[in-house]
Order: C-alpha cells, then sequence, then structure tokens
C-alpha cells in the first residue's frame, strides 16, 4: 500500500477569491498585518501498486484527468509506502 | 514578511464525504486500486510579524479564530522568512 499526499494549487498568475475573502475576515478580526491568503487542497490518497514507480504513473494519471486542472492548477506530490 | 503553509486536515475519526466522493469518480475512471482518499486545505498566509515567535503566535491564533475547525479539524503550520 503506498500514500500519497498531493498538493493542488492555483497558479500563481490566477485569481485567489476564496483567500482574498479569508484575508478580509482576518483583517476584520483583528489581523491586520496579514498581506495575501491563498488557499489549495491537499489530497491523501492510499491506493495498491506493484512498486513505486507503477504508484507514481498511477497519482500523475489521477492528478491529470480528475484531481487536478491544469488550466488554472498546478499539482506536486510525494510518495510514502506503507502508510 | 513570513510566509506560513497551514494545513488544515479532518480528524482522523470525522467521516470525509468529499473524499469518498472523489473515491468513487477515481474507481470510475478505472483506477481501481485506490483504497481511500482524504481531502484538506492548504493556505499560504504571508504577515507581516516583528520575529518570528509574534508571527507564530499570530498565526496560532488565527486558526483557532476563523482557519480551522477545532471540533472536526486539526492543523499544523510551518514559517519561512522572508517568502
Amino acid at each position: 500500500m503506498y500514500k500519497a499526499t498531493i498538493e493542488v494549487r492555483l497558479k500563481p498568475s490566477v485569481l485567489d477569491p476564496q483567500g482574498n475573502a479569508v484575508k478580509g475576515s482576518l483583517h476584520t478580526l483583528g489581523f491586520e498585518e496579514v498581506d495575501s491568503v491563498r488557499i489549495g487542497k491537499t489530497l491523501e490518497v492510499w491506493l495498491k501498486a506493484a512498486d513505486e514507480q507503477s504508484a507514481e504513473e498511477q497519482v500523475e494519471a489521477m492528478c491529470k484527468k480528475l484531481l487536478a486542472n491544469p488550466v488554472i492548477e498546478q499539482y506536486s506530490f510525494r510518495l510514502e509506502e506503507g502508510a
């Protein structure tokens, strides 16, 4: 069993309205020192694979097909065995 | 300027319907080897602070007051200076 930890973030050039909303709320709560906020998602995927290379290929394919939108998002992941 | 990278995840005991939905979609796409999926969020917060300790206290307070729901979520963060 492998565990993939996948980080999906908006590309730096893409506006992040959710992050801006959180920044506004933080300012309202008194955290005036906050300059900017960006929000992404973290997916933890446990999967069976014969070896690390096969796990890597599967996770890469999942990211491309479903988990990330390549037009506006970028992704990176790391794999751990037996987690 | 400090950059805090904050990971907010559901506690392990809390059901993750969004993760289960993604797992279902991955199975439908042919990724039958996926055993489970859990989804969290990553916040990148840039803030001004006099020193690292003050930045840490501020981020801790933000997490408690707004960014994480302590009933169902857990959080962790790391700080980088000048990022």
